[in-house]
C-alpha cells in the first residue's frame, strides 16, 4: 500500500490545500530500504556525568556506519541525538538533559532520531534516582511532540548488565525501520544479546508463523520477516485462501489455511510444525477482527468471537506450541495489541477488552518463559492505513492521522518492521515490552 | 503549548471531530455538597462466578445510603453498575462482563457510575488470569468513552486481603466528589483500612500542609481539606501574601509565607510544624510553575526553576519532614503531577520532565514508607478551568475541554476532592497510585 496521504500532501495541489485548510504539513518519513545507511547524517553522543552506557554505546556505534560529531560540535545536520542519562541520580542532575539538548535542539535533520538511555525503575537505588529516571519519560515525550519534521524520540531503559544487549534496539530506533514509532519506552534486560551475523538478514534460517497473514498488516509482517531471512508460514482462514496463497508465494513461504476458532486448530498447528520444521522460532499473533457496536446493542456472538479470535486463540496457540516443545531457545512471541486496548474506544468494548488482554498476556507470560530463552512482546498499532481503516468515516480517519506527532497515519510496513525487530535474535534482552506503532498518537490512557 | 491541536481544532475535520466527540451542551456533572446521598439512584451489584469481592462490597454498601436492585432487575434509573470481576480467571470468562453490562448498559442515570473490581497483576496466579484481569482496563476505558451523559467508569484492583479496605475508594468513586475522574485504575493494597468515624468529616483533627495554596487548585485543595475537618497550613511565596491570607482565613487555617526554592525553607517548615503542631498528617505538594518555551529557545533559568519548584522542592520537603519525625503513622503525601507529565507536551520539556518526575517519586517513595503507615500518591490534572488555563488560546482551550469523555474542562474542586480522598484515613490501602483528574482526556501516553 502506498503512502497516499503523504504523497498527495507533498504534491503541488496537495500542499496548497494543506496550507489553505491550515492543516499541519505531514513530513515524508524516512523508511528503510535494504542497503540504507542507519542515519542520514552524523550523530551526537553525550552523557550525564557517571553514565554507564556512553562507552558501550560508542563501541556499538563503531560497528555501524554511523559517524559521530565531536563533543562540542553543535553543527546542524545531525542524524541523531543520543544521550546516556543513566548518570542522573537526582532531579538537579536532570540539568544535563538541558545542557546537551538545548544547543542541539535545532540541529536535527528531517526524520532525525532522539534516543535517551536510562535505568529501569527496579534498578534505581534511591527514590530520588527513580524520580529523575522516570522524569526522562516526560522529557522524551515532549521532545517527540516538539521537534517535528518526521523526527522521533524514544527512551531506552537498559538494566545494569545489559549494556551490550542494546545493539538491535539501537539499530532499529536509528534506522528508517522505526519511522512511525515515537514517544516509546523500551526496556532492555540484563545479559548478553545473541550475536547477529548479518544485520541485513537477522532472521536467516528462522521459521516464523504469522496469523491473519492474508492481507493488511499480517501480509506486511510476512513480507518483512521473509525479507529479513525467515521462512514464513502464513496462516489465515480458509475463506481467505486465494489472498493467502498470493502472500505465501510472494515470500516463498508456506500457506496454512486454518480457522483459529476451531477446536482442533492448536493440534493441527502442532502437527504442521512438527512434521515440516520440528520447531517454530517466531510466532506472531496478528489475527484479529472487529465487530463494533455499543455495548447495549452488541449481540453475544460479537462479544465472543472478538475475544476468542483476538485473545483466546493466542493463548491456545502458545500453550499448544509450548506443550509440543516446538518453541526453541531463542524463540520469539509477538502479540498485536492496539491503541484501543490501551485507551479504550467507543463502540469497541469487545475489541478493546481483547487487545488490553493481549498486553496482560505478554506481560505475564514474558517472565515465565525467560528461563527458556523465549521473549514475549507486543506491538500496539495506532492509525495504520489499511483496507480496514479505509472504511472509517472520513472525518475520524483524518483525525486519526492528524492527532499524532507525525501528522499522518502509519503504513502496515511500520508495524511489520517493529515486529521484525522484536523477532530478531539480537533482541534477546527485549521481553515483556508493549511498543506502540502510532506516530506518537495523542490518544492514550 | 502546542499549536498543533489549535490548528487541528480550527480546521474542518477538527471542528467536525470536536462536534462528534463533544455534545453541543456538555452534561452538567453531579458534584458533591455535604449531606448529598452517594448516588442519584439504586445500584446494580453483580459478579463473575467465584468473585471474592461481591460479598464484602455488599456489606460495605449496606453501611451506606445506597440501595441495590434485585439480581435480575434491569430497570432504568440505575445510579451505578458495580461489578466484581475477580472471579474471571481466563479470557473466556470475560463473557461475564457482557452478561452483566449488556442488558444494563442503557439503564444508567446521568452522572451515573460504573465500577469494575479486579485483582492486581502481581496477585494473579496464571498468565491467563493476568491477561483476563488486564483486559478489564480496555473494557472500562471503552465504557467511559461510550456511556456518556456525565457518567464515569473506573477499575479498582483490590489485593487479596484488602477486601475490606476499599470503602473510602468505593464511596469516593460513587459520589459526586469524583465528578471529573474517569477511566482510571486504582489499586487498593492488602490490610484493614483505618476506620472512619464520620464520613462527612474524615479529616477531623488532622493537620495538613498545602503548598501553592494562594490560588487556583491549591486554594481549592485547602478549602476541601478544611471542609473535611483538617487544620490547613496554607503555604505560598511571600509575593502572594495577600491572596494567601485570604485563603487561610477563609478556611480558619494558618498562612505560611515561604519561598520553597530558598535554601533554608525545609528547616523553616520543620520549625513551623514542630513548634505549632508537633506533626503534619497530610502533605500536598501542589506548588508548581510553568515557563513554556521550545527547548532550543529555553534559557537555563526556565529549566532550573521549573524542575526545582515542581519536583526538587517536594523531595526536600519530604526528606526534611521525615528526618524531623513529623510525619506520623497514618501520614499522607500527595504529589501533583499533570497530563503533560504523562503524555509530554510541546513547549514544556521542563514542565513535563518535572511532572513525570513526580510520578517516579511517588512510585518509588510509596514502598519505602509503607512500614511507617504513610501513603504516597499523586493526582494528575488534565484541563482544569483556572486563571492559568484562562490564558490558553481559545481554540486550544476548547480542544482541551472537548477532547475528553466528559466534553468539558474540570474545576479546581475536582482535583481537590481527589486529593481529599487520597488524604483520608480510610484510604490507608491506597498508595503508589497516580490518579488522573482529566474527564478521561483523549490525551495520554
Amino acid at each position: 500500500m502506498s503512502d497516499r496521504y503523504a504523497t498527495f500532501a507533498n504534491s503541488g495541489p496537495g500542499r496548497a490545500l494543506v496550507k489553505r485548510l491550515g492543516l499541519p504539513d505531514p513530513p515524508r518519513l524516512r523508511r528503510h530500504t535494504p542497503g540504507d545507511e542507519l542515519l542520514p547524517g552524523p550523530a551526537h553522543l553525550g552523557a550525564a556525568p557517571g553514565g554507564r552506557l556512553v562507552e558501550p554505546l560508542r563501541e556499538l556505534l563503531r560497528a555501524t556506519d554511523v559517524t559521530l560529531f565531536g563533543p562540542d560540535d553543535t553543527h546542524p545536520g545531525a542524524g541523531a541525538l543520543i544521550f546516556d542519562a543513566t548518570g542522573i541520580t537526582d532531579s538537579a542532575g536532570l540539568r544535563a538533559l538541558y545542557d546537551f539538548f538545548h544547543p542541539r535542539a535545532r540541529s536535527l535533520t528531517p526524520s532525525g532520531r532522539v534516543i535517551v538511555f536510562g535505568t529501569p525503575f527496579a534498578a534505581c537505588g534511591t527514590p530520588r534516582e527513580a524520580a529523575a529516571q522516570r522524569a526522562l519519560e516526560g522529557f522524551v515525550r515532549s521532545v517527540g511532540k516538539e521537534f517535528g519534521r518526521g523526527s522521533t524520540a524514544q527512551l531506552v531503559l537498559v538494566a545494569p548488565g545489559g549494556e551490550r544487549a542494546a545493539e538491535s534496539t539501537l539499530r532499529f530506533l536509528l534506522s528508517g525501520r522505526s519511522a512511525y514509532v515515537s514517544g516509546q519506552v523500551v526496556t532492555v534486560g540484563a545479559g548478553e544479546a545473541t550475536p547477529t551475523a548479518d544485520w541485513d538478514r537477522p532472521l536467516d534460517g528462522r521459521v516464523a508463523l504469522v496469523t491473519g497473514a492474508a492481507r493488511g498488516i499480517g501480509a506486511s509482517i510476512a513480507a518483512v520477516l521473509a525479507r529479513d531471512g525467515a521462512h514464513v508460514v502464513a496462516l489465515d482462514v480458509p475463506a481467505a485462501g486465494q489472498a493467502l496463497a498470493t502472500v505465501a508465494n510472494s515470500v516463498a513461504g508456506t500457506a496454512l489455511q486454518l480457522d483459529l476458532t476451531a477446536a482442533d486448530s492448536p493440534d493441527r498447528l502442532v502437527e504442521h510444525f512438527t512434521g515440516r520444521h520440528g520447531r517454530v522460532d517466531i510466532v506472531v499473533h496478528n489475527a484479529g477482527i472487529t465487530r463494533d457496536k455499543t455495548l447495549g446493542r452488541m449481540d453475544e456472538h460479537a462479544w465472543d468471537t472478538v475475544i476468542d479470535v483476538n485473545l483466546s486463540s493466542a493463548e491456545r496457540i502458545n500453550s499448544a506450541l509450548l506443550k509440543g516443545g516446538l518453541l526453541p531457545h531463542g524463540g520469539r512471541i509477538v502479540g498485536v495489541s492496539s491503541i484501543s486496548g490501551i485507551a479504550g474506544n467507543r463502540g469497541q468494548t469487545n475489541y478493546a477488552t481483547s487487545k488490553a488482554g493481549v498486553i496482560g498476556l505478554v506481560r505475564a507470560t514474558a517472565p515465565t518463559l525467560a528461563d527458556l530463552g523465549v521473549t514475549v512482546n507486543a506491538v500496539a498499532p495506532g492509525f495504520i492505513e489499511t483496507e480496514m481503516t479505509a472504511t472509517v468515516p472520513v472525518m475520524l480517519r483524518e483525525a486519526g492521522r492528524r492527532l499524532t506527532s507525525l501528522s499522518q497515519g502509519g503504513l502496515p510496513v511500520d508495524v511489520a518492521e517493529t515486529v521484525a525487530w522484536l523477532a530478531a535474535p539480537g533482541s534477546s534482552g527485549v521481553t515483556g515490552n508493549v511498543i506502540r506503532v502510532c506516530g506518537q498518537a495523542l490518544m492514550g490512557a
